[in-house]
């Protein structure tokens, strides 16, 4: 079989993101399962590897270029150099580059030269600084794809939840929870994890008050919004339980009893997934037309270019984005 | 040292509670550390024991009696017999029984009898068909040591949380969080913990919303309610850290760093406790003038007088009943 061609966003260049790019590039665990090709500055990533001795990518190929390489290889936007900003600082130069990169990747996804996006992490202070309005990467990818809305899904081999909403007051949430918020969310849940696991899911939706409201005794939101949405998704076909009393949903028996978790807040999946899967987390974009993955880390301006980052998290990053192109490959042909 | 003396309520007859208490009576890991009084009925302890062939503690003493007993013993109320009630059916019978244990456990351990009460698991519905207002233990408990408000702390080796709020519709949360309310429960775990460990404890004190609510970005709860009770804690000497990113605040790193939560709402606790601790977990009614503990499971009807019942929960209760009880002799001699 063909490797997965992916692009790998080099990240904020005063953050870990340059030095992650060029450890992951460099993994047999990587380089066996995908072509990571990455997308960034190589002057950026030369004076990184000369400073932590770490090897470049031989290719590097220009942005106006078409072809599909067959080895790891850097895009170079050629767009910062390492004398216009300090390592482990906030700058607008490195949010206007680390948004290019993103762009660059996405239309070159779009277009059918890369199979998959994986994106290093990027500074919103950096963003901000740069005037780019979005707080990151979901938002870009929503507007740089026409798509969405997206769902921010979080994988582990031992939980997988996505979340019907994210960054919000959590007295908010009630009035967020739709039924048709809540189908297109178990619907795109379950197109991720068939790309992922190779068959169907069976899916779990969580209540979003305490025992699931015990029939109705607290709060409405389960008898409003999430059975609608699981009878619609069940009209689907989908193998769908719940509304779920979310405290014992994540016990050991409930977590084999289920492939992901429907969640309703950001904490409801995010205390969980971050108890269980501390490590080797990956965020998946679920609902744009490209498949892009990464680590759930942050930039790490403490640690940047200092050669003690860890590039697990990137590594699972990008595995995950291979199977899930692989398997999109698989259907499509 | 002498070993504590605890009333040990048999729960609802027709549940799993007579037969736990005598095998909790009988294992040398209690006895080891303290006097169990199943505070009871003995003709309903001697048919469970005749069915399933365990031994009932020789000692029968009546209620009238005031003495400390110095071993396993049964405190008689003779207020239900096997005749009255089926096994694994709830009954107003049964509910009245179940009621009385209680109210006397708690009487004689305020009139100082014993030192503390761990109850076996009664049912909801038996309490209301009875005719019985309270929905549960704690309830009863308020109202019997006319103290409180009671608050419930979940407590496992590995994590242990106190809640803010317990059984209430999500969306009313963000109206019962108040400073004062707060600031008991930090207080109160703060004693009960002291109990357990021997020593102060740290406690971690969770956010409501997401990321804390990100400098006010996302709900007010944390700048109304949290920060002013975090800080009246403080100014009490408490060891006391918050308010905490809900999701990072389960990590192996982040239960490392404290020795509980208290948390603002049902699932917040309860998701992260019962994914990390699902067996082994005791209840722990603080608030109240009486050390009182339970196991976290119910009555399981389902399996009631089999012999299948497994007295680990109920075990753990009374182990640390005594520790608890145990401290508060040292405090107070």
């Amino acid at each position: 079989m063909t490797r997965p061609v992916i692009a790998l966003t080099m990240g904020d260049p005063a953050g870990v993101g340059p030095e992650l790019c060029l450890k992951a590039a460099a993994a047999p665990s990587v380089t066996d399962v995908c072509v990571p090709v990455i997308v960034g500055s190589a002057p950026v990533l030369q004076a990184v590897a000369e400073r932590l001795d770490l090897p470049v990518p031989d290719r590097i190929v220009p942005a106006t270029n078409a072809d599909r390489p067959d080895g790891p290889s850097v895009l170079d936007l050629d767009n910062i150099g390492p004398a216009d900003f300090t390592p482990g600082e906030v700058s607008a130069a490195c949010g206007n580059a680390a948004a290019e990169f993103i762009r660059c990747a996405v239309a070159a996804t779009t277009a059918g030269r890369f199979d998959a996006v994986t994106t290093a992490p990027i500074s919103k202070k950096a963003l901000n600084e740069a005037g780019i309005a979005f707080p990151g990467h979901t938002e870009m990818l929503e507007e740089l794809t026409g798509a969405g809305p997206a769902v921010m899904m979080l994988h582990s081999p031992r939980v997988t939840v996505s979340l019907v909403t994210t960054h919000l007051a959590l007295r908010d949430v009630p009035a967020a929870l739709e039924p048709g918020r809540i189908a297109h969310v178990i619907r795109v849940t379950h197109e991720g994890l068939t790309r992922i696991l190779g068959r169907p899911p069976r899916i779990a939706v969580l209540a979003f008050n305490c025992h699931a409201g015990e029939q109705g005794l607290f709060g409405d939101e389960e008898a409003r919004a999430i059975v609608p949405a699981i009878d619609a998704a069940r009209a689907d076909g989908l193998d769908v339980d719940g509304p779920l009393p979310p405290d014992t949903a994540f016990t050991p028996a409930a977590l084999d009893r289920c492939d992901a978790h429907v969640c309703m807040y950001h904490d409801q999946g995010l205390i969980p997934f971050k108890a269980l899967s501390f490590k080797g987390g990956v965020n998946v974009t679920l609902g744009i037309p490209i498949v892009r993955t990464s680590p759930a880390h942050g930039t790490a301006f403490d640690i940047a270019w200092q050669g003690a980052a860890d590039p697990a998290g990137l590594i699972a990053a990008l595995d995950l984005a291979a199977r899930m192109a692989g398997g999109a490959c698989r259907m499509i042909n």
